[in-house]
Parts: structure tokens; sequence; C-alpha cells
């Protein structure tokens, strides 16, 4: 059993309007010393193998497939065995 | 400057609809091996501060107050410096 937890972010030359617009709100909460936000998405996975690559395997394959848009998109992950 | 990667995750008791919505994606697809997948959010901010200790206080403080819902989410964070 391998808990893997991956990290979706959008590739550097996309535009995040949600990051910017949370940027927005912790300025005008005078928090001046934050100079950047960027969002995304992390997903955690629970997967009942023995062998840590097929885990490895099957979450490039879903984040790929399912979890991220790869034109937009990079993702990263780290495998737990549990 | 220090970038803060700050991972949001609902607390366990809270269910997820989002994340049984992609575990059933994966299952008709296949991938059996899969048991369970929980969805958050990933958060990167850039901060211009010297001291890691004041970075460390601005994003406890941000991630209570504008990135989480403490009622229902737990927040963890790294820092790195750049």
């Amino acid at each position: 059993m391998y808990l893997a937890k991956i990290n979706v972010v959008l590739k550097k030359s996309i535009l995040d309007p949600q990051g910017q617009t949370v940027l927005h709100a912790l300025e005008n909460l005078n928090y001046n010393s934050i100079k950047e936000v960027r969002i995304g998405k992390y997903i955690e996975v629970k997967l009942d193998v023995e062998e840590k690559s097929v885990a490895e395997n099957i979450v490039n394959e879903i984040s790929r497939k399912l979890l991220s848009n790869p034109i937009m998109e990079n993702y990263y992950f780290t495998l737990e065995r549990m």
C-alpha cells in the first residue's frame, strides 16, 4: 500500500488569475511582503500495490490522463509506503 | 526571499465528494488498485522577508485567515530560501 502525494501546478508561462486575486486580497490585508501567489491542486491517492515502481507508473499515468492538463500544468509527486 | 509551499487538505472526518468522483472515474478506467482519493489545494507564496521565523509567522497567519477554513481543513507548509 502506497500513499501518493501529487501536486499539480500551472506552468510558469500560464497566467494564474486565482493566485492574482488572492495576492490582491492579501495586499488589502496589509501583507506587503508577499510578492507572488500561485494556486494549484493537491491530490492524495492510496494505491494497493506491492512494488514501488508499479505505483510510480500508475501515478504517472493518472496524473497525465486525469489529474492534470499537460498543456497548461506540471505535476510532481512523492510516494510513501503505508 | 522565501518560497512557501502550502498544502491545504480536508480533515479526515470531512467527506470529500470531489475525491470520490475522481475515484469513481479512475475505477471506470480500470485503475482497480486505487483505493482512496482526496483532493486539496496547493499554494505557492513568495515572501520578501529576511528572517525565516518572520516568514513562518506570516504563512501561518495567512493560511489560517485566508487560505484555509480551519473548521474543515488542515494545512502544512515548507519554506525554501530563494
